[in-house]
């Protein structure tokens, strides 16, 4: 009998090796918003931390966390561990309780809508603004001002943080970007087709008239302002195709006299260096949240 | 038309950022060993480097790196995406190019033999050295030497890489094991119930009886001068509850003046720590292969 | 002209490379308090965080940063540069701004007194808590709750830090023991000489009189209580000739279920590791800092 | 007498924890070189690996570390501990035995010849090929091929190092440049002042002569060629005042086709990014070192 005790206990630790009453879990939940602005069904997933069902009183500072071109909602929690890693580094203090938001901006680029911007048709960002923004902090016991509201985003999703922190300074207290698509080659080269409608080329096109880079290039000094209210943090790898419009908005931001932390660690852009990234992600927001 | 060129090298480049011609890509490829032993057949998982299929007089240094309870051959690859990572390594000069090859000792404790020792009715380590190994190196480019061969392995596997490299240390230069199950408290306790012949209960009395932390307060002093000639490396999480035995292993091996590295990071007996310790893993073995 | 415009600047900025104006920057300062207790002047050197100077409302937590054997109240700044790394992890977010100070308890342990503890003819702890912290959080714009004070400490005193927190946890919010003196393997053994007078002989028994093992091994459930109300961080190198007392005491906390932070890392009793454990230490306590 | 038996040791090992016997320890050495080419003395500081009195047998590979604008040949062994990270990391198995040699190219700007090109009235890049690295090379047992020969360095000596092993790619199998002077903004602008001959005037001028930006740029196919048989490593920090420069460097081998590895890490231009740079450094010239 001693022996099935050890086995059974075995096995569960290894699988839950952080035994908790289960109200006092994390949990992760995917739940669909009807918007009116994209005339669609929108998923999304939410990492709501330990304690969240029991201190009912409690209000919580909040992180969107933003997927790349043909990742979806649950990307992020399937691919990078985001409930582990966050429940191990709020453990040991590294990060601090947060919820997590990943809302659904793409599928397959050849039938779905990729994308945080407004399109002709497709109004994403109108949607977030309007529509997700408050339902979420809504809906959840979100603290709700800008200290304690975070964005980041890999790739897409990068390009996608960077802008909503320029154009909505006054939301969020900190972006971290990750392998994030500033701009587009064809933007500087001037090489964009204006005809074509799929959904892939109107991609391209929102991208590049939301080009990060020249956002900051041509921002007016009150804009500046706005901009060095936030905590920016940009993160790409030195073998990833990205890279240079990274580093175009690197010098963009000193030019323009904006802190910012900049790194450049080994890698590409694949889910190893996104996995890395979150670890530094989620300490970087928890410095600015709650202080 | 540009457009849609961009579009397409964004998602090639996304999904494998490092283009390489086929035969010049690393591979993993799993195949089935038939094991009269065994009476059964037993698949294994295998890493070749890239350049292994053009440089055909090229021999390298192999890893055999061993999976936990209830694991199988596929579960480092899956859960810890060893090929992602050894490419990354070895690019950078990290790690060195190598074999690395999981066989199955697993999968649902309930219903099939799990470990990597020998028990009755399953001699698993004679399938290891006398089928396995020289199947593999018969059938791969292996260099085939001590210096150029390791053994390594989480939980059970961390547990079967130490008792491996104990016994064979003609074999093995070097040994990285990971929370591992280096004994049983119910070994200190004489808890265990000799009558159960359940397979889990066969296991179990195989890890007390294979007890890596006895072994070195047992060792003659011609054996502790052979376990000088492994580099050791033992790694396991301040939140473990195998950690334990493996703070018990340590001081027998500090004790008997046998040198090894030793690492409590933070964390727990999961996914996200074998992930790290991998990062850890792959250059510590390099460092013993080849010089 | 423009080529000493040049070198100028060069030199002028790899000196001083984050330049501020004169009243914004940190600054290290050493002073001097008499005290009655120990009938003597005693040192201190105390880091002031930018912006003391002009924000002169501000009240700021405290870090006290203990030094070990034969050390002075200048080691940690002068082996370990904690201005430029606090300086530099305040300036990337991972630590926040905070008043450190280091008092001098040692010099050469043939002439001076050492240590942390009350001996016969040298109550140094009363010195501590009676004159040198209330003289300190007097002087200095310090915030002076447990949640925005911390102790930390190499060696004798990562002792000092962790018998501190024991015996005040409610002055303390964290403590960070870094190749702490725990324990002597004296007090396991019976071998200490009564007889002695020296200061190296009435040290050596303060020590083991105040042995952090022992304290954690007899504490009530009282106390065991108060215990928890501190973060606690021990930090040791596998190659610390004190590694096993650290791992003595981690045990006892665990088996008291007492919640702290355990990393064995790669290292020596030397500055290397207390370099590298600072980088560690100061965003530890920053997490209880303001929150 | 057990408490000075304690006291003893434990001073002792505080002070030597990797007791070894005499000959076997590492060890660093200052000698001088007399110079024809310079008609001067020239200093330099050497660290032999441990073992290296006793196995008079044994050749090893050689790194050549430069040090920066106004240091000198200790300035590297005095500011970030080369002999004892180099001791940690060997033994640790994460480089290898390795001989480090530092020579004197600097002192005060004002008054003495910095830099490590030929100049008018000093010839410092002949003297170092022609006289210093034979002398080293004969004096001590180097092995003394391109594979186990590397060179590396911070800031003035980051751009030596890197220009170095574009002029002489037939003699290093690898360059770890930090925080490297690669080039100069007055080269850009076209601002330098061609009739100062102050010994800061011509260094300046060197440095734009010798740009290792406008090496790369202007190579040609041969030149590449001979420039990827070296594995490069270029780390610089994100508040350093010569990042633009180091970026333009990597855009540059970009370009042409030319591996590096590149790391923009968090820091200035100071010892605390030096000192953790030599940590990746150590470890990176050694994968070349033997294999």
């Amino acid at each position: 009998m001693k022996n099935f005790l050890f086995l059974y206990t075995f096995l569960l630790l290894g699988l839950n090796s952080h035994a908790q009453t289960a109200n006092l879990k994390s949990q992760v939940k995917t739940d669909t918003i009807h918007s009116e602005i994209l005339n669609a069904d929108r998923a999304y997933t939410i990492y709501l931390p330990k304690g969240y069902e029991s201190n009912t009183d409690k209000k919580y500072p909040i992180l969107y966390l933003l997927h790349g071109l043909s990742g979806i909602n649950s990307s992020w929690f399937e691919s990078a561990s985001v409930k582990q890693v966050q429940d191990q580094l709020a453990a040991s203090g590294e990060s601090v309780d947060m919820i997590i938001v990943s809302p659904n901006a793409g599928g397959n680029p050849d039938t779905e809508w990729n994308g945080y911007f407004d399109m002709p048709g497709w109004n994403y960002e109108q949607f977030f603004y309007k529509e997700f923004l408050p339902h979420i902090e809504s809906m959840y016991r979100v603290i709700g001002n800008k200290q304690n509201r975070a964005v980041a985003g890999l790739s897409m999703g990068g390009g996608g943080s960077t802008a909503y922190g320029q154009r909505h300074p006054e939301l969020f207290g900190s972006v971290y970007a990750m392998s994030a698509l500033m701009d587009l080659p064809e933007n500087r080269n001037n090489q964009t087709d204006q005809n074509s409608q799929t959904k892939r080329a109107l991609l391209t096109k929102s991208v590049i008239e939301n080009s990060c880079v020249d956002y900051v290039i041509n921002a007016t000094e009150e804009q500046k302002e706005a901009l060095r209210s936030i905590r920016w943090f940009v993160d790409c790898g030195d073998d990833d195709f990205l890279l240079d419009s990274n580093i175009d908005f690197f010098r963009a931001m000193r030019n323009a006299k904006i802190p910012l932390e900049f790194r450049i660690r080994d890698g590409a852009h694949d889910w190893l260096y996104w996995q890395s990234a979150l670890l530094d992600c989620l300490p970087f927001v928890s410095q600015s949240f709650q202080r």
